[in-house]
């Protein structure tokens, strides 16, 4: 539903999809990440930018993965492992790897648990970004199961960006995501895929380097002012905004979700790390990461569940519509009508990304044509 | 965090909380519900009311149960039963009975099992209206579990009132709240509770019934105009407002509140009950629900845990505040607190509520000392 938005972004030129996961691909492994760490992660990467989010797609490639490894914030030989687990749930440990592939061999751990279990849990700490959350939810769908994955970072002592917890004037909070998708029978999957805060990080990123204003609504600058500048954006507004229209809602949201992902996965403990004498200064280790996989059948036939999605997806498009607006959408509609186009059109690139892209190409010794 | 509004509202008396309970388990057992469902029923209301939740209290004795039950919307003698189950999950059938005490006996459920399996989820349909959502999350606190509550109702041919779909000009969606529960070493134990619309329904229907103006976020006349006239609001906002406030969020997570509770249950299909030739013009059987209990141990060790909240919790409060701001509060936390004091001061009544419960004792033959 950002199409409005993203219209004012200039796109140069387009990639078939599958080039630049090749591309990607290829450069994951140059960096040092395995043959299947690097797969994963161009699946994830690609799949954003096939569905129109471009804020978590190939644009991301080198801004994020590949300068952050450079800097040495995390490893490339990461070995993921179980801390603790039982038949229907498992709190394990990124190593501070790949978060694109440690979220794929979290949520498979997740689902071949409910595969036997009916349901499972994992939650995963001392990870590092894992791209488009509603990647995870959707590795669910074909196995005829509901996904959910959230993730959340808590910054004890606030952070210079990020959203501010109700009445509170310092950021606490990343914009700790909610993914949950249900399989349907003809409809679209169902996928929701929302920052708990008003706008997802990425996306002011996304404009601050497009030279785009941000909507006052967003957020405020450091001195607690409404701003449309990308670059003074740095408290943002949980879902809601202020207390009057419902933000403690959304504040709520946010600390369920880094709940969830931080303090159940040992991420975020007492600040101490095990060592009483020793405080940390509330440092959460790493991202963490929360992931679901839950089977329809262990309630009703997958079937009729289906069809009941359709049915209700189907109700919402028939009801009556706003003035100057031809359809009500459902979570995930428009991304997957993006994802059709582009997987026909390719995806179309800016030009901050096409620099970016060759950089790399050249950087890493990897072909591409653009 | 609806002080500031209560203080509007006019207390005539107060009551102490034990002989409100004690009065309306009497009622219940009175009307026909069994000693076991007027106990739980009565033990719902007056959590809600001893919190300072007034919506969903000892005021809608009268107001909802009586009245419905009496419009025979209810079933008195309700039998619910498991319609599937797993180790970890089950169908339930509320039987069209008392909601309060439906839920009750489901949750349990959820928590028998998850005492057995780690965790486990349970699905309701042929239900109603089951008080405030919180009570069932905070029911798994004493046995270290993470409590989930979630309750939906779609409607696939609009209702008068009810929340908007974004885009969307007729009401879909009832306030569908989420509701979960933390548990926690010192501070108060963490319990988010919140309809997916910027306010819940029985706040306007509060605010209505006081003579109280609504603020103009919460809605729309059914012309679609803001409006601060409780008996005009129709048209609800979901959380965030309008599409550029992120209220297509609140619209998704209302619609997994919906699916979780209504399609995952069965009660909502595809409009055909099963029976090809009649379609049912997209009716739900009844309020759903979705319980949810997941022991903590299942992922990390209880204590390290609740050391975690504890802390998390305790730098959020910390943290730098708005002006004109003295606390910055945690979900629960005020309710908390006002259980304390209710608990030693009574509970404040207004002189709507007084008048109902004087009909009600005199009606029924329950002595009441106001």
């Amino acid at each position: 539903m950002e199409a409005a938005m993203e219209a004012a972004m200039e796109y140069v030129t387009a990639l078939p999809a599958q080039t630049l996961h090749a591309f990607t691909k290829e450069v994951f492994e140059r960096v040092g990440f395995s043959p299947a760490h690097a797969a994963d992660g161009a699946d994830v990467l690609l799949w954003a930018s096939r569905r129109g989010v471009d804020t978590h797609g190939v644009r991301n490639l080198k801004l994020i993965y590949l300068r952050l490894l450079e800097a040495g914030m995390f490893n490339p030989n990461a070995t993921f492992s179980i801390e603790h687990e039982t038949p229907v749930s498992a709190r394990v440990n990124g190593d501070g790897g790949l978060g694109l592939a440690a979220a794929c061999w979290a949520m498979r751990l997740a689902m071949d648990k409910a595969e036997q279990s009916g349901m499972a849990f994992v939650t995963m700490h001392n990870s590092f970004h894992l791209g488009a959350a509603g990647y995870y939810p959707a590795m669910a769908l074909e196995r005829d199961m509901i996904g959910i994955c959230l993730t959340g970072y808590f910054n004890g002592q606030g952070a210079e960006i990020g959203v501010l917890p109700t009445f509170g004037t310092k950021p606490m909070f990343s914009t700790n995501p909610i993914a949950v998708a249900f399989p349907t029978q003809d409809e679209a999957p169902w996928l929701l895929d929302m920052a708990t805060s008003i706008a997802p990080y990425n996306r002011v990123a996304l404009h601050r380097e497009n030279g785009l204003p941000v909507p006052a609504q967003w957020g405020m600058t450091d001195a607690g002012e409404p701003t449309a500048d990308a670059q003074l954006l740095h408290k943002m507004w949980p879902l809601g905004g202020d207390r009057a229209h419902g933000g403690h809602k959304g504040y709520g949201l946010s600390m369920m979700v880094a709940t969830l992902s931080a303090v159940l996965s040992g991420g975020w403990d007492d600040g101490h790390d095990g060592d009483e004498k020793a405080f940390n200064g509330y440092k959460q280790s790493g991202d963490g990461h929360f992931f679901g996989a839950i089977r329809i059948d262990a309630f009703r036939p997958v079937e009729s569940f289906k069809r009941g999605m359709d049915a209700m997806i189907q109700a919402i498009h028939a009801a009556p519509k706003e003035k100057g607006q031809a359809r009500i959408y459902v979570a995930g509609e428009i991304e997957h009508e993006t994802e059709q186009q582009r997987t026909r059109d390719g995806i179309p690139l800016t030009a901050a990304t096409v620099a970016d892209l060759k950089e790399v190409s050249e950087k890493y010794g990897v072909a591409l044509e653009i």
